[in-house]
C-alpha cells in the first residue's frame, strides 16, 4: 500500500491519472461493438484463468480486516471464493450480449432550411466510481463502464484494497490486448481519503461520480463534489394497502416485499393500512408477518388492532432497516398515504394495493420515487426485472438517470448537424 | 429590500420557501395542459395591463445602477421599455403554443411475469433559476418552469431587485387566479449572497439549479450546490476549414458564425484552417474579416500569411470573445482540430467545413461538444432553431441536458409498474 509524502504530489499523480482517463476516453467513444465485446471476453477469460491469485490477494485484505476486528458481514461481503469469482466472469459474459448503447439515433429532425439534425447517443466520457467493500463491484463498474464507452476510475474501500488491485491488473492486462486503450481502467494507487477529495474536483477530467454504498460515504461524495453525482441512495420503500384491496394479493405482495430479501433496498420498510379495513387486515397480516419472524413497530391506531407490536417512534418512519422489521401506520385516505410517502421515503419505489381507479391514478401520479408501483411487488426495482441486463445501480435522484441504472443511463448525447452551407439570418 | 438580521432566520425564511415549493410542485404535477395554458396567457395579460407600473419599477433599479456607475452595457440590459415588455408577454403566450412535456410515454415494455413498466415523463420538482441582470429572465424562467409543471424560485441579481420584483408580483397575481397553486413562483426577498449559499444547501426541496450568468457566478454556483446543477457555461466554439472544403461556403459561414451576432454563445471564437490551404485562404478570409471590422488574433503558421494579425498568446485559445475578435490557427490535420477543440474548448458548438467524409465522421465523432456541425454555422445552437420552441439556455454539461435545453430537458421520468398480484422469486 503505497502512501504518498504530500497532497501536492497525490494530486499531481490524481490529475495525470485524469487525464490520462480522458485520453482513452477519447478512444474508446471510437471502439466498435465488436472490440468492445472481445475485450469483454479477454477480461472474463482472465479472471477464470488467474482465480488462485486473486483468492491469494484476497487473503491478505481479509487478514488486516480480521486484525482490525472488522464486522462479520463486512468480512463475509469482502471475502472471494471461486464460486464469487465465477460469477463476476459469468457477469461479465453476460454483458457481451447486451446491446451497445452508443450511437443510437434518439431523434432525428429535418428543418425547414434544410439543417438535418440527429440527436445521437455517446459515452458519457470518464466515470469515478466510489464503492465499499464488495470487491464484484471493481469487475461490474469496469465491464458495463467500457460496454458503454467510458473510461472509468475505481476508488474501492481501503479494507479491499489487495482484492481489487489484484483484480484490475488481471483485467487490465487482457483487455489491452484485446484492444482497449490505455488508461480506460484505473484505480488510485493510494488508499488516502485525500485522494477522495482530490478527485472529486476534478470536474476538467471526470465527468461523472458514482457512489456506491452506506449513508455516510454518499453524503460525503455529494458534499465535496464539484463534478456531476448520481447518487444511489437508501430505499425507504412502502406499500399502501387501500381501503378496497385483494386482501389475499396484499398479504402476499407485503411478504414478498419485506421478507424475499431483507437486506435489499428495493425492500419495503413501511406499511402503511388505509384505516376502513385496519380492523380486520392489521391483526391478520400481523400474524403472517410475526410467522415469518419480522418485528413490527406501529403507530397507536395499529398497536389498537396489534397490542403486541412496538410503538414507532418518528425515526422508525425515516429508516431503512435491511433487517426483518416494518414500520405500520394506519391512515384515513390515500391523500395521507401519499404525503406520508413523500415525506419520509427516499424516492426509490413505493407501491398500492387496491382497485379504485381514481385512488390508483392519484398514488400513482403524486408519490414522487423513481418508480411506483400497482399491485405488485417493489422488489421488482432491479435492472434485470426490468429488462436492462445489467445495472450499475438504483438512481434516488431524478436527473439523468432514475431507477435502475443500465447502460443506457451510461450515456448521454450530442447533436449532430449536417448542412449544405446554411447560415443564420 | 428587506435585510435581514441574522443568518438563522434567513435560513428559516429561505427553507420555509422551499417547502413551500415542494408543496406548490405537487400541486403542479397534477395540472392539465389548459389549465397551465391559461395560467400563462393570464400572466401574459397581466405584463401587458401593468407595463407602465413595471417600468416605473425598473425607473427605480436605473436610478441605483447609474449612482453606482454600473457599466453601460449592464444598464442596457437592465432597461425595460414597452417593446420590451410586450417581447416579454409576447414570449409567454408563444408557451401555450407549445406541446405539454408531462405525461409521455418514453416507453412501455411488458414483461415475460406480465408486469406492464411505463416509463413517463413528469415534472422535475422544484427549480431556482439564478441570474443576472437581464429581467425578461423573470418571465421567460417562470413561463418555461410551470408549462414543464415545475414550480420555480427565481434569484436574480440585486441591481435589477425591483424590476424583478414588481414583475413577479404581476405575474404571481394573475397566475394564482388562474389557478397556479400557491408558491409556484417565489423570489427571495432578501438581496444578500448568503441567500444564495443557504438556497445551494436545499436539497431537500430543490431538485435543480440553473445558473445563468457570467463565469464567475456559474462557477460559484457549482462549487457550493449540494443541489444537482445544470450549467450555462462559455461558449468557446470552433470552426475548422478542411483542405477539401468548398471556400466560398467556407467564407460564407465563418462570417455568419463570427459577424452575425459576435456577443452570443453560439459565435465562433477560433478559426482552424488546414495547412494545405492556408497558403490561399488564410489571407483571403483576412481580407473578408478585416473589411468587416473583425481583429485577428494567428499563431506563427497563420501570421506568415496575414503578417498584419496580431499574435495570439495561449489564453486567447481559452478565450470567449463575444466581441468581434478572432483567434486563427493553422493545422496540420483534422486529428490536430479535433485535440485542439477538445482542448481549449468548452464543449458548446463546433463545426467542420469541408468534404472527405473520412475526415467529417472522424471529428463529427470525436469532438466532444453538445452540437458537432457539418458545414453549417455554429449560430444554430439554438432552442428556436432546433425546433423545440423556447429554451431555458444551452447546456454544457453532459448529463441530463445537452445543448439547448428546451420544455423537454425541464421533465425527467418516473416508472410505472402495473401488476396482478406478481411476487419476485
Amino acid at each position: 500500500m503505497k502512501k504518498n509524502p504530500n497532497t501536492n504530489s497525490l494530486e499531481l499523480a490524481m490529475n495525470e491519472m485524469g487525464e490520462k482517463a480522458r485520453i482513452a476516453s477519447r478512444g474508446l467513444a471510437a471502439l466498435n461493438s465488436f472490440t468492445k465485446n472481445s475485450i469483454l471476453k479477454a477480461m472474463a477469460d482472465a479472471i477464470d484463468k488467474d482465480a488462485d491469485l486473486i483468492i491469494a490477494e484476497n487473503a491478505k485484505d481479509l487478514n488486516t480486516a480480521t486484525e482490525k476486528g472488522i464486522p462479520k458481514p463486512m468480512i463475509e461481503r469482502l471475502t472471494l471464493d471461486k464460486k464469487r469469482i465465477s460469477s463476476m466472469s459469468a457477469g461479465l459474459r453476460a454483458m457481451i450480449e447486451l446491446e451497445d448503447p452508443v450511437g443510437k439515433i434518439i431523434s432525428s429532425n429535418i428543418r425547414p432550411n434544410g439543417l438535418k439534425i440527429d440527436k445521437v447517443s455517446v459515452p458519457i466520457g470518464v466515470i469515478a466510481i466510489i464503492y465499499e467493500s464488495r470487491p464484484n463491484v471493481t469487475v461490474d463498474s469496469a465491464g458495463l463502464c467500457i460496454k458503454a464507452g467510458n473510461a472509468v476510475i475505481l476508488r474501492g474501500g481501503s479494507e479491499s484494497f489487495n482484492s481489487n488491485r489484484a483484480l484490475l491488473h488481471c483485467i487490465n492486462r487482457a483487455a489491452l490486448e484485446a484492444g482497449l486503450p490505455e488508461g480506460a481502467i484505473q484505480m488510485p494507487a493510494f488508499t488516502e481519503r485525500e485522494a477522495v477529495n482530490i478527485m472529486l474536483k476534478m470536474d476538467k477530467y471526470i465527468d461523472l461520480v458514482i457512489p456506491r454504498g452506506g449513508e455516510g460515504l454518499i453524503r460525503a461524495v455529494a458534499q465535496n463534489s464539484t463534478i456531476p453525482v448520481i447518487k444511489h441512495y437508501k430505499g425507504v420503500c412502502h406499500l399502501f394497502v387501500d381501503s378496497d384491496a385483494d386482501t389475499d394479493m396484499a398479504e402476499k405482495i407485503i411478504v414478498n416485499a419485506k421478507c424475499q430479501r431483507p437486506g435489499v433496498c428495493n425492500a419495503i420498510e413501511t406499511l402503511l393500512i388505509h384505516k376502513d379495513i385496519a380492523h380486520k387486515f392489521a391483526p391478520k397480516i400481523a400474524k403472517i408477518l410475526y410467522d415469518k419472524g419480522v418485528e413490527l413497530r406501529g403507530d397507536c391506531e395499529f398497536r389498537k388492532h396489534v397490542p403486541k407490536a412496538i410503538p414507532a417512534n418518528e425515526q422508525d418512519w425515516f429508516e431503512e432497516y435491511l433487517d426483518m422489521i416494518l414500520s405500520v401506520k394506519v391512515v384515513s385516505s390515500v391523500e395521507e398515504a401519499v404525503d406520508h410517502i413523500n415525506f419520509y421515503g427516499s424516492r426509490h419505489s413505493d407501491g398500492i394495493i387496491g382497485k379504485n381507479a381514481k385512488n390508483v391514478a392519484y398514488f400513482l401520479n403524486q408519490v414522487d420515487s423513481a418508480v411506483v408501483y400497482h399491485n405488485a411487488s417493489t422488489r421488482f426495482t432491479d435492472g434485470g426485472e426490468f429488462g436492462m441486463g445489467a445495472e450499475i445501480g438504483i438512481s434516488t435522484d431524478k436527473l439523468h438517470a432514475r431507477g435502475p441504472m443500465g447502460l443506457a443511463e451510461l450515456n448521454t448525447y450530442k447533436y449532430i448537424v449536417y448542412g449544405k452551407g446554411q447560415c443564420r439570418n
